[in-house]
Order: C-alpha cells, then structure tokens, then sequence
C-alpha cells in the first residue's frame, strides 16, 4: 500500500486543496506562501491547537476521518468560546514516511469537511516529515463579537452555565483505554467512544451566550480548572452545585460495566476536560432568557453555580461543602505531567 | 536542573506571556481562548511553518535562541514573499518532558525577541507535551498589500531578480554535519553557520519588490525549485545564467576545508534550500529602479535569469545550457524523502 513517503510532499498538499474547496471569494488559498483573506473592519480572533499522537489521540482508537474532524472542532470550540465566527484555518502536519497514503487521505477529508461545516476552510498550512508520530497543529482564525467574551470579566454573582452534558469525554477515553474498539460494542460504550471522538461545535450558542455573558471560556481541560479559569482572574471564587452538574447520561452504565466506582461519572465530570462544551458567567437577570434562546437553537443548558466574592472553587451537595477529590486513578492532567 | 515536566505548562505559558510583551492595542494577548487583534479593513495573509527537531533542527547545533529566532524568521519570510507587513504570530509547541526549563526559555526568548522584531508579536498558541522530540509550529498573520504578490503572474520576459546571496544555509548546513560546533572556529566556518541559524529578515525588501513584481516568493526550498514554482503555474520556463547567480562569498572556502569539489558552492545556491531570500518575476523596465530602491534601504538584489515562454529550467553559461545536475550527496529534498 503507498505511503506518504512514497507519495510526497506535492501529493499531501494537492489532496487537501482538493478537499479545501475554492478559495475565500476575493482571496488566495493553499499553495501560496500565505494565504490571502478578504476582511471586513473589525477585529480578528486567532487560536491554535496542537495535537499529537500518543498524547491526544490514537491511530488504533479512533478512524481517520474523526481524528481529523477532532482536531478541527477543538480549534473552532476557541472561537466560539469567544462568541465569534470562525472564518478559516491552516493546518499543519508532521508526518510519520510510513504512513498510508489512503489513511491520511482519509484523515484529511474528515478535516476539511469538519472545517467547512464550521465556516473555517482550511486555506492554506504547511506538511513536514515527522521521525515520530502524527503531529496535527492548526490555527483557527474568527471574527471577533463587537465585544469579545473574555475570560476575565465574571462578577459576584453570575450563574455558571454550562452546555450540553460533562463526563462524556471521559468516560470514552476509559473506555478506550480499556480496549473497547471503535464504533463500540453496548449502545453505552457507542454513545461513550462517540462523546470522546466527536466534540460538540457550539458557535451557535457561543453567539447566544456572547451576547450576555460577563465571561466565557470552553471545557477543553477539567471542568474545576476551567471554572478557576474564569473566576480567579477576578479573585473571585464559585459554588459549584453537584446535584445541577448536567452529567453524561450513559456514565453510570459505562462505569458499572468497566468495574469503577458509583461516583466515578462524577470525577469524569469535574476532571475528565475534553467535553468542549462551554462555560459561561451569565448574569443572573438574563439567565432565563439565555435558557430560552439556547434552546431554541436545540442546545440545553444548565445553570450548575455561582460566581462568589471569596476564591477558591467550592463544590456544594445539599448546601454542605464536599470536597474536591480526584479519586484514585483520577482524570484531568497537566499537558507535562505535573500536578 | 529544572525540567519542563518538573515546571509544567502553566510555567511555559507565564513565560511566553512575559517575553511576548503587552498585548496590541485593542486587542487581547496570550492566554484567553484566542487572540484579539484590531484590524483595518483589508486582506489579511496567513501562513504556517512547522519545524520538526531532527528534520529542521538539531538542538546540540545551535543556540535555543537561534533556533527559536529562525522558527519566527522563516514564517517572516513567507509575509515578505506576498509583500506585506507582519502583524502578529501564534506559537504551539510540542515539548519533551525532560527539556530543561532554562533551555526553553531561552529559546521562548529568542522567539520572541524577533517576533517583536518583525512586528509580529507571539500572541497566543498552545503548549503540549510530546512524547519524541520538539516541534515548533508558527502561524503568522500579516496585512496584505491592496494587491498581494502571488506566486502566479509571471510573464515572459521578467527579470528574475533574487535578494542577498544563495547557498550560505547549505554551506552552514553541511558544516554542522561535519561536526562543526557553534559559533564556529574560522571565519569562513562562523559565516556559514551564521547564515544558517540567522536567515534574513525581509520584509522591508518585499514591500519595495511587491510594489513592482508580477510574480513572487521566498526561496524557503531549492532555489531551482522556487524558480520553477514561480513560472510552471503560467505554463512558461526560465533561463537562469549561472554567472550572475549571488553565491555565498564563503563558499568556496568552506568547500575547499569541507574536501569538497569546487563546484559545490554552486550546488548549495541551486539546490540548497533555507536561503530565505526573496525571488521575484519583476517587469524589465522596473528592474533598475527596483534595483536602486532595494540598494537604498541596504539590500543587494541581482538579477539571475529571465522568464521564458519554453516550458522548464534551463542553466545558461556562457550562452550555452548546463546540465542541471545535484552532483553526489545533492542537497534539497522533498520533505518526506520522495525525489
């Protein structure tokens, strides 16, 4: 079967502009040195990710076609984190001489289909050789809200609101890890390796919430982190309701089945990250209305907390203070191994 | 001595936060979900450059801050090349654990000095960690030109006019592969590793070219390579005169004390690559006050050769073609090792 080394360098960047598309109206897109972008007045949103192998994905886990969808819906979810448009992204990819031409072929179709549905094409990136594994980087870039949704800006008080469910990541990278193979077995272990390999793209929510959120941030890391995130900056801390956390809906059915204990959905929950949902500090008054215009662009919410004067992150259980324990074997990491 | 893994990714955050300065005016820097940047109406440029550690560099060749520097100033380059101004870059990198904390930032300085430098300051990224070796991959933005010099454009009769000199890179490349350690014992030695560690910056030179070339870009691979980019995408070839090509005045010494042939200083220039000098398709009737604006603002530029309607690249010495021959252990390559 050819592989990349056999196909070269000029065969990569013809196969993803072919699945690129056309060009930006008014613009140049890949096979320049750099790619033109027509831009009305106002301000850019720019965002990068990078993504390795062996650290953020597994060539045995998960098709082609998702890993490279993943990669780019993780880019936009910075985007619209910010409550802006993604308007394009470049990608970049060191890769392995040994790789089959077919598999990256397929790895970069399920990219840039990923990318137009989002309103970012992929116009332009760059290709190397990799001694080791897969290495995916791309830049996303969005018109920015006439006020961009910060981190920093939460106030005493707000709601903190989440979209969609936590855990589900999480819970399909345990599952992962211990060997189930994909589109995955039980209708739990399915709805578990999807939640991980298929993020949310939330861009439409992000605009709804941009328009009231005091501040906002995406769930790519563990949810207790991103919620500091948000508030510390303020030297504010936040109550975080156990009972109101929205949690992955097959989590107790994928924990029994891979032998974890009853509250592991839970810490998957708190600690699992890569959910890219996002989080916001939503002022009380307009909390109902948000509610509302969400769901009416079919996305559920839920107010899990609150913005408080005194730091640190709290997590709450009928009005008693719980406290916040990783459990054994835990989820959530620093990207180098440091705690 | 602190590694990496001991310091973690918030460390290496707070210090490209640090060294990349304040924020642009308008704008939101490093550490949000994604810049913000104050723009004009316009174009706006994007490119992208991944540098793999083995592939592109070698960290017991150079000092971190070189290649750091190198890493931004190769991006540079590809703004230069469409004639526009740099405006702001994203970093990620992918880092070994074991990486000392000092030796990153060093580089994380280097980087960033000569962003600032080039008017593109490191506005966000991402840090992860990597299991293999050390990948840095920039995307930098730049405001296009009213109108952006595309590679396309080319027409018959074009002076083809290169800035600076041809060849250094590879001298200085094939000087470290002989075991030469920086900064590099004779002087025909340091200027060679010099002009591989240190590319130009030619952004100033780009914009005077941009205001006249029909067609151009930044001689990043083989020089041969560029020309043929530069006029196969109109269906036309190029004759290019072998005594008028600017060669890297060390050259000949360097080949002399590396026991190479004489002619080797020419086959660095042609099929070298990393030279990131600027190769133009400029109208003839514009060449020599081209020529008098680029030598006002300190930059030699030599015209090499003419666009030509016959399809292909043909060497020309004293009127007569010369075969286009790498010789034994040729340089420039395809990235993933197909020729």
């Amino acid at each position: 079967m050819a592989t990349v080394e056999d196909r070269g360098e000029a065969w990569v960047i013809e196969v993803m502009r072919r699945q690129a598309g056309p060009a930006p109206a008014g613009g140049v897109g890949i096979g320049d040195d750099a790619a033109v972008l027509p831009l009305p007045a106002g301000r850019l949103l720019v965002s990068q990710d990078m993504l390795v192998e062996g650290v953020h994905f597994r060539r045995d886990w998960m098709p082609p076609e998702l890993i490279g969808a993943k990669a780019v819906a993780a880019n936009v979810s910075d985007i619209a984190a910010m409550g802006g448009h993604p308007l394009a992204c470049v990608v970049a990819l060191a890769l392995p001489g040994s790789l089959t031409a077919a598999w990256l072929e397929t790895l970069l179709a399920g990219l840039a289909r990923q990318a137009r549905e989002a309103g970012a094409p992929v116009v332009g990136g760059d290709t190397v050789g990799s001694p080791a594994g897969l290495v995916i980087d791309i830049a996303i870039l969005g018109l920015a809200r006439e006020d961009p949704v910060e981190r920093r800006g939460a106030a005493p008080g707000d709601c903190l609101v989440v979209t969609g469910a936590l855990g589900g990541s999480a819970a399909g990278l345990a599952c992962f890890q211990k060997g189930a193979a994909w589109p995955g077995a039980a209708r739990w272990e399915a709805a578990a390796l999807r939640r991980h390999a298929c993020p949310p793209v939330r861009v439409a929510a992000g605009r709804v919430l941009g328009a009231y959120a005091h501040a906002m941030t995406d769930i790519s890391d563990a949810f207790i982190t991103e919620v500091d995130a948000l508030v510390s900056p303020m030297g504010l801390g936040a109550a975080v309701q156990q009972e109101a956390l929205p949690l992955f809906a097959e989590g107790p059915d994928v924990a029994r089945a891979l032998g974890q204990p009853a509250d592991r959905p839970l810490a998957w929950a708190l600690f699992g990250g890569e959910d890219y949902e996002l989080l916001a500090a939503v002022p009380p008054e307009a909390w109902p209305s948000v509610a509302g215009q969400l769901r009416a662009i079919g996305v559920e919410a839920h107010m899990v907390g609150r913005v408080e004067h005194a730091p640190g992150i709290r997590l709450v259980q009928d009005g008693r203070a719980v406290p916040l324990d990783r459990g054994a074997g835990g989820v959530g990491f620093d990207h180098f191994g440091a705690r």
